[in-house]
């Protein structure tokens, strides 16, 4: 537990159908807590780091609820603070076969949304790292003023940050953000960016042509150039054969040129995939915090967003043993 | 189905903890779709009336679900439109022994609060009664103006305007509506209505000084003094012994200035008090539709109520033979 | 295990609605296996006897899953025969408070209903006693008269014929059934019957007048005047204050003239009253079985009855030491 | 919803084991409401259609239930008679690997069974299309009739004719009924046919000697001959590698002599196939509907069939756009 | 959050049958986590004060998942250490009307049980209380040890201790503990105790003679005699009608010879009576805490106690403005 | 059911769970009853045989269950024990993808790990074959010595000896057991061993070298030279590609020097694997009472395997007919 990592971001309540049923299908909803940066910090504490969130969370039971599971999992929840509002909401259903999972949120003006006044200096105090997305920038202007703020402290106090993209057009449009105005501010902070080359398209303003592992590497040219302060880009490379069958793999650029590919895994029956991305930044923030090598650290996110997709819930409640033991192919026996 | 009766209000998503637990102790929630004026008309219903809800929902899977529970127990839902926004939700923890249950309402911006086009003389078309609520208003001004605009256009056309107080300062508080005055041109309206002193006293700018049946009955003089259109009142008489265990009884004043108080009932072990209020509304609504004589209706009301106790959600879903069979005593043994 | 008691009627699927849900409110079902008969045989069971159950079911799941469950208790159940046809069903509704529980019974032209070749002298083979109800004859002209025949050849075999009357008007009237002509037949040749005033009434052709201990005296002595086998009659008596609360005792009156009373027991929050009876009549037999005194017999049985009412199914899973207990007033702390 | 859709068939319960589970393996049932025609229905209507059901159902809760599920989804279901009598059950285990799902009806003698006395004149009003399907006729000589007379009454009133062959040996055999004579009967009014070469070869009295795509072909090519008011035949094409894996396909003949052929959809880890094959013919109705080409049609009908493979329950909950996006392969991304 | 207080004892796994269900009646259990003195800790960190947990688990998943629950609502647990060995579980069936509920104790050889190599003045760092309980000490020879040693320690370091007798002669049995010498041992240290004449003639070798306040009253006045250390002794006084129904109430005695008795409180439908005495204890804390005056704790340990008894699980999780309410008869309204 | 099958070993109680969660992610736990051994017996008795089980059980509830849950399944329990003390237990995790199942167990100090005390000639009075395992022997010295007792009571009675090997590392480990010198005592009394090359190399101390069907014939080769009573050995061979999907296929041996290797089995989506080598051996077993030739024998034993992967729980719930059906390849279409 030497390094601190502090993650900002919104506690959402996940909503969720049972099983394969559509949303209200029968009359019950399964609950977890969730939030792209939370899901990143829960991930980090399991495998034994000083994780802490920052949030705003609503002044209720709800609230409440969403603070106390973070903490179950052994995040530093004392910089969230509980206001009165309310809490974000996303309702899913999970799909399967041809039919895609689909997410409803639930979030405009929650307690996060419209929080802005945050006293960084105090908050980032003895943190190695902050890790942010660009959930937050796109809830609206509050929230997008409060990343780039809190990525500018960070980088003026010597805390390195991590951005992960999770470009989500749909939230920018509902307040006409200019997402490429705002995100090119973050990026610009950044040591480790998660992105694709659809992400660093929008940034840049450029038109993402081609997809694959040629696209994101070209894109990562690009990113390195525009952003100075920029040490690694890593990405999945996600092919989706049906709901429930994919296929994984992640690459990982170097500021000093160099290109990692990590494996195919095949994901058979796949039981989650929310929070999977989650899972892998926070994979590669440990390998980086523990001082692997790059190959070694993209094959332990990839590993570990690949066993995130075998467990309900955003959160993935996997330990440091477990991904290494998918990573040095121990086998699927059951362990007694 | 002679008589056709229009309710105006909003449907409510209601997420309520499993058993006695309190809000997400444990990760699940129970579903029911509610609202005061949608339980009123789901037990008309359930009666045999030709019952319709007009409404405002969100064009999403939570609004198509709600509709669609209206419609599964025979409401007329062809005037619910489905428009751009989010539902209002409410979650509910049922309390137990000296523990009161507790309702956290996440409600604020819902599609039904911030639409006010409706076409009242299509919309009531038919309806012999209209029936309205004092929720309704209570959420902002857009559907205070609807609520106003149903009751004028009501009384204008000769449908009968039934309004049910159900005061919620909360609610008004958000908005800082001048209750009494919006209040007063609804109660200006209504044909019958369900409120006690506490109610009548808000509307008129007194101060409720009493309590119990006496309290009332002087309201309910000030009531008759003040609204020439008003033809009935009447009200539940609750004491609580514990939050499982009440007395109800319920009281009746007509303009002709007699006064019918019912039986008292022990209610032991309730299973769920929401709604209860509502399907006293729509057992008193029943009586009059079907021409019972004040005594009879108001017991038949009182004995609605009470079976809705025994049901969990916010709908009464008894069929009329069973509020008859107790109202006449026909005993608790098993119905083979 | 000394002694053999042999139990003959129909094995039913309860499929009830969960808590006190109406019928298909949620979709989901509870299932427990009953029977009347078989509910006896299985509380005489946990109270360590060898009882044995005779009974045809149908050769399917359903069939399976009823013996399969009585054997998991104990019984006996080598005596149950699997034939082509269909299993008896009643869905329940638990009701609460002031409305009623319901029975909606599935069982006509059952395999059992249809059933009327028993091999009588086999079957009653190192039996002491031969259970048997009212149920059965109810059901058609088979049952009814393999009914008869058990009870005949018992008789003839020595072996001792208790008889719960059970009586249930609507059965009989599915097929026009004689029940005074049939069920005369039976109480001829039964030691023991379960039986209040009005099972006698029916069987004796008077009509029951009064209600009450007196009345149920009055009818056991023209019980013991006209059928002469008979030794004991005994019978709850139940006064309903709501559905959930209940006040019980019961009477046991003899051929020799004496009368007994048990002390009434308050049952407040009813978990499930379906099976009382038989849990009464269980303990009954255990009782005489076990050479209980007239008093203390009827007080096992009452105690019986009372503890089932705290179970959910149709089986009283106690056992014989948890009644002791009862009876003995040990008092109502948590066992560790 | 401009055209009417009428469905006559029957309302069946379904109980199912949870999961994976064995029959009562664990004492609980889920329960789905289904049949053939009433699962066609519900899919017209989520598709916008004005659809409706004739039926018979018993007259108590869960027949009442099951109405209040097609009203539910919108199923115009006023032509649905409540008579004294039992609902069809049917017992689901879900089948998993190399273990097959297993149905255990029991619908004998059910309201539908015995009903035999429905207004065709008064009932199709209106409808543009009646659809039926092999499933009734089956169920004994009453609903034979009424099936033919349906038919009869449709062709006369310039109603169009579908009819789903849904052959099903056992229920034949439990009356000895000529299924042969009888499905002529209806073949012969049908404009639009589901059928493969099996249920041809039963109608006309051949024996189907091939398998696959070539042998439905040429028993079109036998219907058409036979039948001159055909205009279409439809089928699936399946291939099972395991219980949960399937190849599905479909082909539809025209009487123009036109064949077409979708293309293979690979279903890996099936949810649920109950009524797969009536979403199969509701999306081929809609397609004929909506005026499309016989090629999107058919596909449009067979991503309809594959999206059901998705689903738990009965009914194909889906909504045309959702078809839409899969025959346009918009992909399998969570849709936010 | 000003004074922090520490607990020492045994973190347990209740794992329990469903509603009133027999243990194993179908086939799942529900999970909490309680321990007598961890329920302290997590009522007292619900009141808002720095609560601690010392204990030590089983380094697996179940021991893990005892620390997360804690730790969820807020109880400081970084002095929970894991080694190898196993947790302790207990079963519970819950009773109702006369079947009393059923603890299975399955803790034999827990890890806890083993160890005592606790470094008391480390771990008592910065404590005002300690709170302790007759459980640990009844587990064998090295928790006994330990328990004795924590108070002498905590005595030495002017940390003040409180002392819950707890007394379980099945516990003390197993091992042919001297209950009597050790319980004094740590009686000798104890400022709060909470014990009753039964608790107290066990420790003084006296025999409790009679029953009721006077029974408490005068074993308190032998317990100041014997131990000069103790300031205050609090018990409750309960009543049970039947398993369901209690009557509570709850009296304090302090040195100075007052003597206090709070109010009668009627407990009908009790949900979960399991760790209410848990719940008294940390209100009594609680209001020593923030130096409430004797009548007023002992009324809000007691409506501590109350509340405790409408909630699910081993924990009390209400928070002080709720007990607030409930002293102060704030009534029992739906809190909206 | 002519020859009787007794099965000597520990009963289990399974506590999972539910879905694909983590243990105790949500607070919840399904239960089931298992045991190498036991569920061997029911195997047994669901393909028709006389199987019953010699063990000793706790003299609790869960004992009692764990009985029960036998005798459901037409186990004959008589045999079965209870006497103060412990049931072994063990928490289950299912896993997924690349995430293996995990198995915690709490087995230690159970009532049958201290039990020695077995009338073995009694025991086995009539039977035809007994059914050992590995997984006793392990357990401890006094289990160890007590299989050893039954293997040589069972040779000297004519009895026939089958033995599982079931090796567990870990059990042997916690009480330094010599697992050569003791398995060797049982293998030299086997006439059927299910073991593969691993299995072997430990009792006659060599060390597996190469893996696949050729280790496993070499291995049968020395095993056959080494124990002369040996007649059969049978082995499945198993690749796993993920947890959910695996590749099975089986081998026998004859003393003969006859080599048989049924077909690959493809098992996608598996929804249990625990009990799938005990349904193999049941499967074995069931062949060879049978009088199936080897090759038979060897694909009903495969079959009965493939379809345990089909069902939750421990035990292989098919009939034989459902073996037979998937041997001979009737497919899998819905059973109607």
């Amino acid at each position: 537990m030497s390094q601190r990592i502090v993650c900002f971001g919104e506690l959402l309540l996940r909503l969720s159908a049972p099983g394969r049923e559509r949303l209200l299908q029968t009359p019950g909803l399964e609950v977890h807590i969730g939030g792209a940066e939370a899901n990143v910090a829960v991930s980090l504490a399991r495998f034994g780091h000083d994780a802490a969130v920052i949030s705003t969370v609503a002044d209720n039971a709800l609230g409440e609820a969403a603070v106390a599971e973070l903490r179950r999992y052994g995040v530093d929840t004392r910089h969230v603070r509980a206001v009165p509002g309310r809490m974000g909401l996303y309702f899913l259903s999970h799909g399967a076969l041809h039919r895609p999972s689909e997410v409803l949120y639930d979030r405009a003006d929650s307690a996060f949304a419209r929080a802005n006044d945050y006293d960084w200096e105090a908050l980032l105090q003895g943190a190695a790292w902050l890790h942010l997305s660009g959930v937050s920038p796109a809830l609206g202007a509050a929230t997008a003023q409060a990343t780039i703020d809190a990525a500018r402290a960070a980088r003026r106090l010597g805390v390195k940050v991590s951005f992960d993209g999770n470009f989500r057009g749909k939230l920018w449009q509902t307040w006409n953000g200019d997402a490429a105005a705002i995100l090119r501010q973050i990026f610009a902070e950044a040591d480790l960016l998660f992105a694709d080359h659809r992400d660093i398209a929008v940034v840049l303003g450029e038109s993402a042509r081609a997809e694959g592992e040629h696209a994101v590497a070209e894109a990562a040219g690009h990113a390195f150039a525009a952003f100075p302060h920029l040490q690694w880009l890593a990405s999945t490379l996600r092919t989706q054969h049906s709901v429930d069958r994919h296929t994984l793999s992640a690459v990982l650029a170097s500021r000093d040129g160099s290109w990692h590919r990590a494996p195919d895994y095949e994901l058979e029956t796949i039981v989650d995939r929310i929070g999977t991305g989650d899972a892998f930044a926070a994979g590669v923030m440990h390998g980086l915090v523990e001082g692997m090598k790059p190959d070694e650290l993209l094959h332990f996110g990839l590993g570990a967003a690949c066993l995130k997709h075998s467990l309900p819930g955003d959160f993935n409640l996997v330990a440091r043993e477990e991904v290494q033991a998918l990573v040095s192919q121990a086998g699927f026996h059951v362990r007694r």
